[in-house]
């Protein structure tokens, strides 16, 4: 059961005139309340040959470790969002943003988009949502123990991307599709 | 004054525990109702030296041309949504799609995200959002009669890209920020 927004009254799934979709609609004051997809915003932040990752203190996958990252918010583009969630998560600045990674995921209503930037004055600490932050090497990333596969697919591609470039500015836009088996191509 | 979506009761806007922002809080059920940036979604129709413009048959801005685009939707990735206010607006179908211009206007908490595309067959029609839709060249643009500054940039971007690269798959993006005024820089 849902209830209307604007006016309290007992709401219907229905498809609104001229519509395709299944909308929560109100029969007392006709407002409709549309859910549509929500941005993720967050960031590879790099320090020398490291890349600065936080174990989760929240569900879900508490205790497995992600890049800072979250909903983003009405009010600042989505590289203010990804500076606020390296805040929030590692208490750190991450600088020099360039959009990297972008990842549908329909499924689930979400698009992540990850910026590579860099970490100001090698400098963090272990935001409220965090058990604790490090920097990881290639060879120290506890690859069995990251949270989403968007976070292994970013982790994936900045060290390929290294091995060809040494100029972050230069790397190229990653977009995928992420789906249910993690691997189907949609495009 | 608002409500409950999970239970009708009244609801407050106040900054929940560990939160740094408003939201609106139900004090009877505890639900929190989040609102988030949204991502509009859309398509530059390219075929041979035109490109496809709709006159909007809807508010806001009646009867001024903008590019297929609207609200991306949940099941959905950025890219098909694009092919679907494509076929919505214009009756055309749009292929090849490349990602294109991404526009942070964080001041209406949108962001927008358009594809370069190609119109198939060249064919169209017009869709019921739509007065009439068109083919135009650069000369032909109606530069004073855009809706949105969003379409006004893209076109110019893709105008002057075109005179510096003849493929379009090799065409960079563009990411701005599109702010109040129009004009001012935010990265």
């Amino acid at each position: 059961m849902a209830y209307c927004l604007q006016c309290g009254h007992a709401a219907e799934r229905k498809i609104p005139e001229g519509d395709h979709n299944l909308r929560l609609v109100c029969p007392n004051c006709d407002y409709i309340h549309y859910e549509n997809p929500k941005v993720i915003c967050g960031a590879l932040v790099v320090h020398e040959d490291k890349v600065l990752l936080c174990r989760r203190a929240i569900e879900p996958r508490y205790g497995y470790w992600t890049l800072p990252a979250g909903f983003m918010e009405i009010g600042e583009t989505v590289a203010e969002g990804a500076a606020r969630e390296t805040i929030e998560e590692a208490a750190a600045t991450a600088v020099e943003p360039h959009l990297y990674c972008i990842y549908d995921i329909p499924d689930i209503g979400q698009i992540y988009m990850l910026y590579l930037t860099t970490l100001q004055e090698g400098k963090y600490g272990v935001g409220p949502e965090s058990l604790e932050c490090a920097l990881f090497t290639e060879a120290e990333i506890p690859w069995d123990d990251l949270a989403f596969e968007a976070v292994r697919r970013t982790l994936r591609h900045y060290f390929a991307d290294r091995q060809q470039h040494s100029d972050h500015s230069t790397f190229a836009i990653h977009q995928e599709y992420i789906g249910k088996d993690k691997s189907i191509k949609r495009y």
